[in-house]
């Protein structure tokens, strides 16, 4: 496998303020296409220690990544630190330095000097854009490694990568590509799910497998360079884990709700208690949400879910908010209140206080009504408050999904 | 300054599926303590490159921070790869094999063979705890240059360096470390924010002064080595700034809106159109906010609001759903419903659909009743759906804030 390593380059990026998120997205592209990510590193706006990253790097990969420290300013180092490293000078291209004239006179500016800096070619490199900022990248050959410089604006770099990168280095090696299957499995422990892809896989070798814990999902990847291999393991993997499989590809478990919910021309109301609105907001992250999703009531207190979805005061009084009876109460008032197909409900402890007076924290109890039936269940679950909160909204949505694919909860637990 | 380099080692930190938090926690930590982070790199579990690594890193720091790769597995290479890369021979303690055995039969479990290796000591070395797991982490000095292996798993690691390996830098290097104030202002452009603070902060000199975006909030943080510095650039930019200012120190607006209506002794309840429960959501992540949140509705569709939250169906015809009066009949009907002594409403197009009809995609409205009056305001906000939603819940938070210190929302705007 051909070595690749990336290269951020700023100060912001090195106190833990900014997050770097180009890594992370070059990383995925890159390692999809069969590149073996080797180092990935942050350096600051530094001649020397930029110019000694770079010929280390260099000595061990086949392709160096570098974003960031292309622009105009006197920080902006990338440039002439690699010209040092690499020992290739700079020449300012008349060309790119009209190109990006002409686009600042366009917008009614003039163009300043530094910002011909940005005109400054590795001897030997070709150009890389820019077509949507002043930052162009660069992209050189030294000594059997591909250097390539892009700039740390996102959009501008994923607009390059996209655009020029990745079709450029596929054309350089071809069928370097791995083909990646993807499955999404949901409300079920990570151990139980690892045994049961490991029995469905152990006859197929030659297959990268990885797992991924979400909370609540499990993300299960297989890649090989054998496309028909991938197709083969993801058809296992269906068939092994059966119900668990809430989405497949790219699609969320968010996205799938939704077309599972459109498909049927359904529509969803949820009632609320310890995750305070986060089902709601993560239904409503999809675009489009409104065809399906009615609304949602966050009852926190006693008196909230008695007034407002019309659970009994006296099964509150003697059973407290966690429980399935209370869950089933919450779904059918939410369903009947918003007047939609389906009411989902969550209640539970998240904790760090709260918990031991009925229900130790973690104990969250599920509620779903239909036009049928009312289901319900409860689970015991691990973490933090924030881990706790996040892991019940997925089991919530989980649970609808199954129910559409007319999965009884029994059968699910 | 000192310089210091953080090692990440991991294969699945490098091709971009797990996110690196460690190393940004660790980041912040020691440059808020006058470090000068230099490097930060990832190295997937290979003893060759880790060792290379180790050894270049450490010609170029005085302190190495190394997180992962200490569990008992043949991949957890970092102990042999650090010894190698300095020469430095390992050597099985059995006093930690006896204490790890213990934690193993408390469990009642018995410790497997390769579990031991994780007793095994750097030449030289003190042993950092453990005290949450079986990964004890070290601490050696070698050449001039401190040398701190962590083990991956956040908890453990954050644990050991609060209480070992903070306390033993300072002690190491007194007074090595910054003084740091911290401001965040909400609803409020960043250019506006940015020329404030240089104005305020312009005749004062030895002061860094840097901002970070959050969607909706700007934190601002100001460092120098001269504590009386930091508290005079604070008293400055507190006055500056005036109602702007929403939380300082480490606490979040979602922190200071609970503990202003806790001490206050009022409820909160909330209605929500496009941020579909994300304001409850943040709400309801402080513990303890069941005192002061009632809860709160998410009505997606007109018939919601006209029916769960009184809102005026003529109104709703006439006028659409994201304006200031159906945001004020928002506010009063989940403030009655609710029966909370403030009721706050959010309306608007997140889009990407939606837009146009009456109002462009990002134009949100927000409401605000409390016994006294309803106040009401419309912003036009930048982004896409997400960061809309997001932007609209920070604004509407910060709202109550205002509300609560006496600020009326035509003040602020």
């Amino acid at each position: 496998m051909k070595r690749c390593c990336l290269v951020a380059v700023g100060d912001e990026l090195l106190d833990g303020r900014v997050t770097d998120t180009n890594t992370d997205y070059l990383a995925r592209k890159l390692s999809s296409r069969g590149w073996d990510i080797v180092f990935r590193l942050t350096v600051g706006d530094r001649m020397e220690l930029l110019a000694e990253t770079v010929s280390w790097v260099c000595r061990r990969s086949d392709l160096v990544v570098i974003t960031g420290g292309l622009g105009p300013t006197e920080d902006d180092l990338t440039r002439e630190a690699v010209s040092r490293a690499l020992n290739r000078p700079l020449r300012r291209d008349g060309e790119m330095e009209a190109r990006l004239r002409s686009y600042f006179s366009a917008l009614g500016r003039e163009m300043s000097p530094s910002n011909a800096r940005q005109a400054d070619l590795l001897d030997g490199a070709d150009w890389i854009g820019p077509r949507l900022g002043t930052a162009p990248g660069q992209w050189l050959e030294h000594d059997g490694v591909i250097v390539v410089l892009l700039p740390g604006v996102p959009r501008e770099l994923t607009d390059m990568m996209e655009k020029d990168v990745l079709p450029r280095l596929e054309a350089r090696f071809p069928g370097a590509g791995l083909a990646v299957g993807r499955l999404l499995v949901a409300a079920r422990p990570e151990s139980e799910v690892g045994e049961v892809v490991s029995a469905a896989l152990k006859t197929m070798e030659g297959l990268q497998v990885s797992y991924r814990a979400l909370t609540g999902q499990i993300e299960i990847r297989v890649a090989s360079r054998d496309e028909e291999k991938v197709s083969e393991a993801v058809r296992r993997l269906r068939e092994a884990l059966g119900l668990w499989v809430v989405a497949q590809g790219e699609e969320s478990m968010e996205e799938v709700l939704g077309r599972e919910l459109r498909s049927r021309g359904l529509t969803l109301a949820v009632a609320e208690s310890c995750t305070g609105g986060m089902v709601g907001e993560r239904i409503t992250g999809v675009p489009g949400s409104s065809d399906y999703f009615r609304g949602g009531l966050v009852a926190y207190t006693y008196e909230a879910k008695e007034r407002l979805l019309g659970v009994d005061r006296g099964l509150l009084r003697r059973k407290g908010a966690v429980n399935e009876e209370v869950a089933k109460a919450m779904a059918e008032g939410v369903r009947e209140r918003f007047g939609a197909d389906l009411g989902l409900s969550v209640t539970g402890v998240a904790g760090p206080g709260g918990g031991g007076e009925r229900e130790p924290v973690g104990t969250v109890a599920f509620g779903l009504a239909d036009v049928e039936e009312t289901l319900a269940m409860k689970y015991r679950l691990p973490g933090d408050r924030d881990t706790v909160r996040r892991f019940a909204a997925s089991i919530a949505l989980a649970m609808v999904i199954f129910r559409l694919r007319g999965v009884r909860v029994e059968e699910v637990r």
